[in-house]
């Protein structure tokens, strides 16, 4: 306790998604007084809420618990009730750099004070890649039928035998391409260029699909309809040609940009996609003694709420024990 | 679908815990129409009963999503419910062994039949070895203050500035003594020999600790109270003396099984603990191609509901894209 009155905080959650509020409901329980800077809500480059990307999503599914689902808000609420109620400390700001050189490590944040602090989760998680188009963010925030998730709502029932579209050609529009096709009566995957950058088993697989047509040369230029999105305005890169295609759902799959921005110069490792580098991928542990990372900033591969609990709660359990080491209690 | 013709299941998991259920709620959902084996209920060699070591755990408070808390038993029939909802198919049976020789792989079951299957999740789980006395398994199954995770249970209120007594004398111990000693007013450790199997390092952290007090050369000879422990009997091994120390808990931590008696000869690789081994920290594949792993079976370090969760979801999603690449739909 004495290191209170010093105002060192035994451990800092830099972010409140899944994987933040649970390494706070576990650092709570096990009396580490966790603070969690929950982040600013901010409009560019992407649309970023403290909640994280859950905040974008009306229905959540497959979240393990909720057999009638949850809307990503209202799991985020509860998330947050739970570790409020063991005590965490919220704040509602930004860590905009982090000094990892000094000892304890000194956060810096958007309104100019400094946070010291023993040990560090960090927990930003990814923004998915958007258009940049003004329809596609209303109907993305509304549940109108935008995605940026196959996983995560393709299975939704409003979907099923319907005509839908994917933007992208990399692996990752590839594999949510080849997913939607166990539910969608047609897959029109859209991409700007002539040929995909998906590996070729990847684009092999997409293409052999008699449900999977291919739109090449092609961009979205609006999503068309009310409440529900009807059907995509596209652009021909090559003609400058607008023509429409009628859908029921559109997948946004060209790419997330895990949220690092404050880390540059941090000392921490990337891996080659931008994401933070785990010394070891069953655990939390980064490049630097006493700094964690958990959920999507780390994951590029899985990126579901449930894997970003599970690495949450890791992560402070890993500080837990590694404070235990230091003789910080 | 014409797998299904044939009666070959595209992926089979084994167990029932959160990583068995997590996993066959992300398969449903990928319309891989997945089968759970869920298992028989059972008293020998430790207590196992379908839904895994929750049934034994009064109130879950650390599972992110329930901030007033849960039973463990309420717990894991929203996760099945769930499962069900998206068309899991449950089988109350045990696997008994596995023939991953043959593909699709062969796993019988303890009533004669054979299941065919492409891919197959492993989650059975771990469970806590017991002492065997018949009163400990009564307190610990009506949550009358006897527990085999301090992490999991030692912050509940009722424990809070109480005298608890922790069995045991390996790092698992000594770690549960230290985090115990966060809300304890004493931590006894019961140990049946006069030194400790654990780590320099933990063992120091603990003895160092003026909550701690060491009892050398017992063991619990009975646990005592009527709806919640009020002592436990001890026997000194050495002078067969009894003595009663009063304590409100007990934490059993004389280790875990891994329930993996049914894939000897399977060859599957385990650590050198009886661990499932993965080959890759992060995902959740196993030596054999086909085969993955999820939960305690493959965790001895965490072993919490949303770890195992995280890695159910993992195991579901690896086994899609393993599936989708072997031109298995």
């Amino acid at each position: 306790m004495n290191d209170q009155t010093n105002n060192v905080e035994r451990v800092t959650i830099i972010g409140s998604g899944p994987a933040g509020w649970t390494a706070a409901i576990y650092a709570a329980r096990a009396s580490l007084n966790p603070i969690v800077y929950e982040g600013l809500p901010k409009q560019t480059p992407s649309i970023q809420l403290p909640g994280g990307q859950l905040m974008l999503t009306t229905e959540v599914e497959n979240y393990p618990g909720f057999p009638e689902g949850v809307t990503g808000p209202d799991m985020m609420a509860q998330f947050k009730k739970q570790a409020q109620r063991f005590d965490t400390r919220v704040v509602m700001q930004d860590i905009v750099r982090c000094d990892f050189s000094k000892r304890p490590f000194e956060l810096h944040t958007a309104d100019n004070k400094i946070v010291r602090s023993h040990a560090v989760i960090i927990a930003t998680g990814a923004s998915a890649n958007w258009m940049g188009l003004e329809n596609e963010m209303r109907f993305a925030q509304s549940g109108g039928g935008v995605s940026a998730c196959a996983v995560c709502d393709g299975a939704l029932p409003v979907f099923r035998d319907q005509p839908l579209a994917v933007v992208g050609g990399g692996d990752t529009a590839m594999e949510e391409t080849a997913y939607l096709t166990k539910f969608a009566s047609k897959v029109y995957v859209i991409h700007r260029r002539d040929e995909l950058r998906a590996s070729k088993v990847m684009q092999q697989r997409v293409l052999d699909n008699p449900k999977v047509e291919m739109v090449w040369d092609s961009v979205v230029s609006d999503v068309l309809g009310d409440d529900k999105i009807t059907a995509v305005q596209l652009k021909n890169v090559k003609t400058n040609e607008l023509s429409d295609l009628p859908v029921k759902g559109l997948f946004i799959a060209i790419g997330h940009t895990p949220n690092t921005q404050f880390l540059t110069d941090s000392g921490l490792q990337f891996d080659d996609t931008g994401y933070l580098k785990l010394k070891e991928g069953f655990r939390t542990l980064t490049n630097i003694d006493g700094v964690f990372a958990a959920g999507d900033v780390s994951d590029s591969t899985y990126r579901q709420a449930i894997t970003a609990a599970g690495m949450g709660c890791k992560a402070a359990i890993d500080a837990e024990r590694w404070l235990a080491d230091q003789g910080i209690d």
